[in-house]
C-alpha cells in the first residue's frame, strides 16, 4: 500500500484503528509513513506518545472530550472532522492551539457528513469557523458503502462517483482555499483499484491484517490474510458435523460475512494450525453460531477429525473487532506485540 | 431470583459471566449466595481469589488449562461438564484433586451437551470415569433455545420437555447415583415461570442487569433494565431522523434483537440522561447501524431536538457483552465499580 501510493503521488496516512499497536506502527514508519489516521481521542493520545506527530482524528469532534483535544493539539499537528456549525463555533470558542480540519463529506455511506450537494451548509461551516488557531485541510470522505459492492464494477462505480462530488469540490473552493487536499480511504477500493487522479490522501486501515470479509469483498487472497484466532476445541458432535471452540462473541465479536454464492452468513474461517502456522488450503469448517465463550463451526470432512483438545486458527471476519477484543498479539515467533488495549 | 430460589426450594447457583464483578458479587452474597457458576477458567481463577468457594465452570472442559484447573481443584470445590469419554479419560489422568462433575445434557438447544435419549453415551462418559477424585453431580442442561421463544407458551413448553428429559434421567440413573442432582439455567424460562418441581438447582445469570434482549423476551421490564451505556451525541442528520453517537461495536457488540410486531432488528434503545437517571418513558430512538465507533440512532421525533454534546442512555441488546467490552461500571452515586477486565 506504500508503494501504491508513492506510484500514485498522495500521502499515505494509515488508519491504525484496525492494529491499535505501538509496535505494530513501527513497522509503517519503516516503510516511511509519518501521518496517521485514528477513531478515537484515546487512540490519538496512545500513538502520539509513540512519537506519532501528525494525526488525523477520523470521527466527528466529540465535544465532551475537548481537555484532551487541546493537550493534544498542544503537542501534535492534529486534524478534526467538521460536518456542523454548532462543532465550529464550539471549537472557535475552546481550542487553545492550532488544529487542521476536513469537512467530512457524504459520498454516499449516509453515516457522517455533508452531502457534496449541499454547498450551503459547506459554507455555512466554513463561514462558521472565525478562530484562527482551525486550518481548513480539505475535505475527507469515507466510502463504507464499498463494503456493500457486489463486485468490482460496482466497487468501481462507487470510487467514481466520491472522486466526482470531491474534485468538484475542490474546484468549488480552490480559489479561497488554494492548498485544500481530497482524503479518501476505504481498504476495498484501495487494494482493488488504481488511485484516482485528483486525489492527495489515501487512510485505508484493515489491509495492515485483511480478514475474511476482505477476503469474500475481493480485496485479499485467503493467504493474505495476516491474523489469525488460535481456538482449542472443547467438544465434537460428528454426528450434526458441529464442533464447538472457546472461542466466543468477547473474542471474535459477532460481525458477520457472507462469500459469494453462499447463503449462510457466518463469523469465522477455521483452518487446521500446526503450532507454527494455519494452512489455508486445509479448511476445517465455519464459525456458523457464536455465544458469549462458545463458538460452533460447522465442519467440512477433513474438520470431522478433530478432538477435544486440538487447536484450529480462525480467520476473523472482522479483523479490526477480533484484535480489539484480544488486546495483543504474538506473532509467528512466539513473541507477545502489545496494544493501547493491553 | 434469590427470593424465588429459597420458596422452590432450589439451590441458587447464579451465573456471574454477567457482571465478572467481585464488588457485584457480593450484592449476591448478602443474598445468601455460596454457590455460583461461571464460564471460563479465567472467570473460575478471579471470583475464586475473591472467597468464593463452590464454583461451577459451565463450559465444556478445555484440556489446554488443565493446570490452573488443578489449581482451582486444590483451593475450592469445583465442578467441570463432561460429555465424552475422551474428557472424562484425559481428567481420570491429569486431576490431582478432588473435583465434581455434571453430565451436559443437550435439551434441545444443540450447542453441546449429550441428548437425553442417548443412554448409551452418558452410560460410556460415566464409565469412562475410574478416577476416585471424579465426583459425579447429576445433570446440567442450558436450555438457550428459550431465548428463541415467541412468547410464554412456547417458553413453557420449552421447560416441560427440558424438565421432562431431565427427570427422566434421574429415575434412571437414580439407583446408581442416588445424590445426583438437576441443574438447569436461562434468565427467560427463571424470570418468567415457576421452577419446576424436581429441579434442584438454578443457574440464571443475566437478570442481575437484564437487557432488551430479555425485555423483547418479556422476562421484564424496561424499568428492571439495570444497565446502561452512556454516550455522547456527536452529529445530527435531521434530514434523516438519524444522530451519530460515540458508541460503536466496539462498546456494544454487534448482537441484534427483535421488538415483537417490529420488523427492523437493531443494537440498543436511546433514552434521555438527565446526568443521574435515564428515563424509560422517553424513548429517543434506535440503534439501527454499528460500526467500530459509530451508532448510528435512528431517532424518534423526541430523539430530533438532541444536539452534538448532548448524551444519550442507551439500553444495550445483550448486556453480557456490553458490560464484558466497558470492563466496568460506574454505580448511580457515580463511584466505579471494577471488574475482572478492568
Amino acid at each position: 500500500m506504500a508503494a501504491k501510493a508513492i506510484e500514485s503521488n498522495v500521502i499515505f496516512r494509515p488508519h491504525f484503528k484496525t492494529h491499535q499497536s505501538a509496535a505494530i506502527a513501527e513497522w509503517f514508519r519503516e516503510e516511511g509513513v509519518t501521518a496517521i489516521t485514528v477513531s478515537s481521542v484515546s487512540m490519538a493520545k496512545y500513538f502520539a506518545r509513540h512519537s506519532w506527530k501528525d494525526i488525523t482524528l477520523a470521527f466527528p469532534v466529540n465535544m465532551l472530550e475537548i481537555d484532551e483535544i487541546n493537550q493534544l493539539t498542544s503537542e501534535i499537528q492534529l486534524n478534526l472532522l467538521l460536518e456542523s456549525e454548532e462543532t465550529a463555533i464550539f471549537l472557535n470558542e475552546k481550542l487553545t492551539s492550532d488544529c487542521g480540519f476536513f469537512i467530512k463529506i457524504d459520498t454516499g455511506y449516509h453515516r457522517t457528513g455533508i452531502s457534496p450537494s449541499n454547498i450551503l451548509l459547506i459554507d455555512r461551516v466554513l463561514n462558521a469557523v472565525n478562530s484562527s488557531k482551525l486550518h481548513f485541510k480539505g475535505f475527507l470522505t469515507h466510502s463504507g458503502q464499498a463494503y456493500h459492492a457486489k463486485d468490482k464494477l460496482e466497487l468501481s462505480r462507487i470510487q467514481q462517483s466520491a472522486t466526482e462530488n470531491l474534485l468538484r469540490l475542490k474546484k468549488h473552493y480552490h480559489h479561497r482555499y488554494p492548498e485544500i487536499i481530497l482524503s479518501v480511504g476505504d481498504t476495498p477500493t484501495c487494494s482493488q483499484l488504481p488511485i484516482v487522479n485528483g486525489i492527495d490522501e489515501i487512510r485505508p486501515g484493515n489491509f495492515v491484517f485483511y480478514d475474511v470479509m476482505q477476503f469474500a469483498l475481493g480485496s485479499c487472497s485467503l493467504e493474505e490474510i495476516a491474523v489469525a484466532l488460535i481456538c482449542p476445541v472443547v467438544a465434537m458432535h460428528p454426528n450434526r458435523l458441529e464442533a464447538v471452540i472457546y472461542g466466543g462473541a468477547v473474542h471474535f465479536s459477532k460481525e458477520q460475512t457472507l462469500l459469494p454464492l453462499d447463503p449462510e452468513p457466518f463469523y469465522g474461517l477455521a483452518f487446521s494450525w500446526n503450532v507454527t502456522n494455519w494452512n489455508t488450503g486445509d479448511l476445517l469448517g465455519k464459525i456458523s453460531s457464536l455465544s458469549q465463550e462458545h463458538g460452533i463451526i460447522s465442519l467440512t470432512q477433513a474438520g470431522c477429525n478433530l478432538k477435544p483438545g486440538d487447536l484450529v486458527a480462525i480467520l476473523p471476519v472482522h479483523s479490526c473487532l477480533t484484535a480489539s477484543l484480544m488486546r495483543k498479539y504474538i506473532d509467528m515467533d512466539g513473541t507477545e506485540i502489545e496494544t493501547m488495549n493491553t
